[in-house]
């Protein structure tokens, strides 16, 4: 049984951008040698978020607008009289969609399907550098 | 240490089908011989989801009632332009909950409340044959 | 490889009611001597949510709203001609965000950002005595 940990860092244009990193978490999966367990990534941060889409022009433009629609980035919040950076909006989507996904791993390769990837959604209202944490452990 | 993985297999009629998938969930459990640990399901695919709920009729229509009042399925999105298959609803709904969940195991079982089972919805607009994976970790 | 768990509990007042954890899920990583690996949180039952935010007041008062917005408390549900206990809104809440969460663990510490806690969503619409169930699996 191995546990294996890997950082990987980009950076974002803010709000609706959308980072397919299904890449680099097979690469910190092929780097750990497991063949069998899982791998759990996670963004540090309360104004991002990762899930899995299909990563195609049309959902890029699709998410975004939903989540305009359901929580509108023009609207005061609470938040934003806290600390006065005008993101109450950036923090809700994120504690919806929510900081993390686990992939389980078999054969070596991340138990995806051949038009799901795993993304990272940015939610902040400004360009962010952004770093995720991935680990595998298993045999 | 062990880890253990296992597929399960189910056909839907499409959006709004909500399978109760426990059981299959705590087979591979049960198979494993693992006392304490994690199991990670995820569905490879991007139009499911995987979730929680109590497992009775009055959720079965309050659930799909919600995502269709919230992601309606008869608005035309960016992604039907793409593909022309009309299932821009059904991607943008499993991106918002999540195609994977982790429940740890303990004294060799799932820990579920009594009135909580792990669920599968469906939110294609066809009838799909789906397969679950499940991969448990532990000793 | 070692495998940890404990539990944790607590009281609720009901919907509204947002508790951090991260404390007490750090105690549990920290008492396990695990140094690399993963943490998984659940809570046992259909009517609460387990997700990070930044634990401040607004976002403490934005976070019932919006659910109040998307999933009124007022409305009748199919679930509750089923039980008569009300709480259709708090199954439908929990489901959209989910039980658990996993966080990896780095250096002996969750790996979340210094402003993100991991905190339990109380969706009942009445006091409960809760308890979360955290599962830590590394070397």
């Amino acid at each position: 049984m191995i546990t294996f940990e890997q950082e990987h860092r980009f950076s974002t244009e803010g709000a609706g951008t959308i980072i397919d990193i299904t890449d680099r978490v097979s690469d910190t999966v092929r780097q750990s040698g497991i063949l069998t367990g899982q791998a759990a990534v996670i963004v540090p941060g309360s104004t991002g978020a990762i899930t899995t889409i299909e990563y195609e022009p049309g959902l890029l433009r699709d998410l975004p607008e939903f989540f305009e629609k359901i929580i509108p980035s023009h609207v005061t919040y609470s938040h934003d009289a806290t600390w006065g950076d005008g993101n109450g909006f950036s923090h809700l989507r994120s504690a919806l969609v929510g900081p993390g996904l686990t992939v389980p791993v078999s054969s070596g390769r991340l138990v995806l399907g051949t038009w799901q990837q795993i993304v990272f959604l940015e939610f902040d209202n400004r360009s962010r550098r952004r770093k995720i944490h991935v680990n595998v452990i298993g045999r």
